[in-house]
């Protein structure tokens, strides 16, 4: 490093600096960007190849990829940041295949006049999240646009992953008879930061639940090989994803409302806001269908980790050629949980 | 796809429609625009498992990922858009690992307001890319942002591939006494766009280069598989990547200005706006570093490609503590190609 700086006239200034355009250039502003801030926070052994390409080794066998672009707003929110959503998202996307994440890609588009000690408050996010994940960043890229053709900063993550032999997990598994579950309280995320941009107050407050869901699909996996589909309900939240796999499978879903976990403060601002909870993004739960007998044990691995200690089935997969997803209510009715048709909470994610 | 569209009220109106802020948010809107717009153009088995990764097999061996953000402006320029430059960046990216590129994921950050027909026609440019290039676009994500939070479209393009056995292609490889070598003609790419953001007449218009380069790649590869060094010469032009590359193997280079092909056009294009090509952008060119041994017999591979016809040597490594970049003029003097420290060329990929 110190050979690299030699060249630089000053190093960055992380506590008033901000991003210029020379920052995107490709040249020796860039290179400075890169050495003093991405390197220096995400350091592995890959990324020091410097190569605009990361090379790693695989063993026979299927992989995944998956990519998420991140535009949420505001960048720092209760619970977490831009930087640590944008790792723990595409983890999460990777692990939904049963999948063991192993690398990822970030790329940036940052917003001339971004400050650099906010851009570095949100790498070193990524890189914490990254470090605690153990899934290394190992390649990316640094774009900048002109002040008002951005929006501070967006962050796509791209991350590969490796299918353990015999899981096969996709929307299309999803059988009439098979328990639908979700792994603890929904539509914390999107009220995080709903709340935050609305100004609400609560007792207590409000905060994501980012986090990368890996660890948890393992454990999953390991105790039930046959899981026949996982999901992270994000944008739209369950309902939207439900809809999506009873397409997918060619199902309906029958769901009890009385069953699905809701946080009091997040059923609050969900009513003072009128937004139903059921089409609120999360971050760090996800949906599983699996067979009826299998139901059980599923639930037990997941109440006993951390990330699956309020897991619940809320319903199950039915026979409908309309492929509705259906609720029965607390109060005894019967209800159509449609699609979301328009926008409800625009960069949630 | 037929029922998958009942549900929907129209089909989106690809002549006088626009994307608005429903299209990014996870609902019946944005599975819409994903049917009809990106099913339909980068149709392929992968993308049609339609779950939020993609799974593909492997065989034990290396593989490389690369990512790049594309934010090009104007979106539309001579010889190509964002939608093929996107395709043939990342693709190029994973080729100077001399890898063979296998899979693209695809994420779109698009601005509110968009207009549908340029959203498809930048798609259907991509897709046309991924099918010549015959590497398929496999998994995708797709947000939107408020007007005036973006710029149109901003396209980032993550690629895997696979490195074929004995080949190991590093910019730390450079030796003294290896020899330089482009592909072709430079400064290309950088100059269609600056001719046309400048309105620039000449008798002949300036295309951009925008090329996959793997082909020519796999033949190099074939015919000398210890090629040292490959990189792509995109932002920051040919004397960027070489200055990149001589920190990193810790040499010196000696280029002759006389060797290096530049397009008339182009150089009286930099003459009248004051550049100089060696710092401008290209996108279907590559620089090649291979023992003096191997020189010739990569060459004649090249030149055998439609890609490399005018390949040429234009200079070699040296021993230099410094790690200079030099050229020796056509005028016989000697000069330092630096660093460009600037912002030259802002937004060119």
């Amino acid at each position: 490093m110190s050979e690299v700086k030699k060249g630089y006239i000053r190093p960055l200034d992380f506590k008033h600096g901000r991003i210029d355009m020379s920052h995107g250039g490709g040249g020796r502003a860039m290179a400075q960007l890169i050495d003093e801030l991405f390197l220096r926070a995400f350091d592995n052994e890959w990324l020091r190849q410097l190569n605009d390409q990361a090379c790693f080794a695989v063993t026979t066998g299927r992989m995944v990829m998956a990519t998420d672009a991140h535009v949420v707003s505001p960048l720092f929110f209760p619970g977490g940041d831009i930087g640590g959503l944008s790792v723990h998202g595409t983890i999460n996307d990777v692990a939904m295949a049963g999948a063991r994440p192993l690398y990822l890609a970030a790329s940036f588009v940052i917003e001339e006049g971004f400050p650099l000690a906010d851009l570095r408050r949100i790498v070193d996010s990524m890189a914490q999240a990254s470090q605690e994940a153990r899934v290394p960043i190992i390649t990316g890229d640094t774009k900048v646009v002109e002040q008002g053709k951005g929006d501070g900063v967006f962050i796509t993550t791209t991350g590969v992953g490796v299918v353990p032999e015999g899981v096969s997990i996709s929307g299309e598994r999803a059988r009439p008879g098979d328990r639908i579950i979700v792994s603890g309280a929904i539509g914390d995320h999107g009220m995080a930061i709903m709340s935050q941009r609305e100004n609400l107050r609560f007792d207590t407050e409000i905060v994501s639940d980012t986090a990368a869901l890996h660890g948890l699909v393992t454990a999953m996996v390991m105790a039930v090989p046959d899981i026949h589909v996982l999901r992270d309900p994000t944008r739209g939240g369950v309902a939207t994803t439900l809809n999506e796999i009873a397409r997918q499978a060619g199902v309906g879903m029958m769901l009890d409302e009385a069953a699905i976990p809701v946080n009091p403060q997040v059923a609050a601002a969900c009513e003072f806001l009128g937004l139903d909870p059921l089409y609120v993004a999360n971050e760090g739960k996800l949906v599983a269908i699996c067979a009826a007998g299998d139901a059980d044990r599923l639930l037990e691995v997941m109440r006993a980790h951390p990330l699956g200690a309020r897991a619940a089935v809320i319903g199950e997969v039915t026979e409908d050629p309309h492929h509705f997803v259906q609720m029965k209510t607390a109060f005894g009715g019967r209800r159509i949980v449609d699609w979301l048709s328009g926008e409800q909470l625009p960069r949630i994610c």
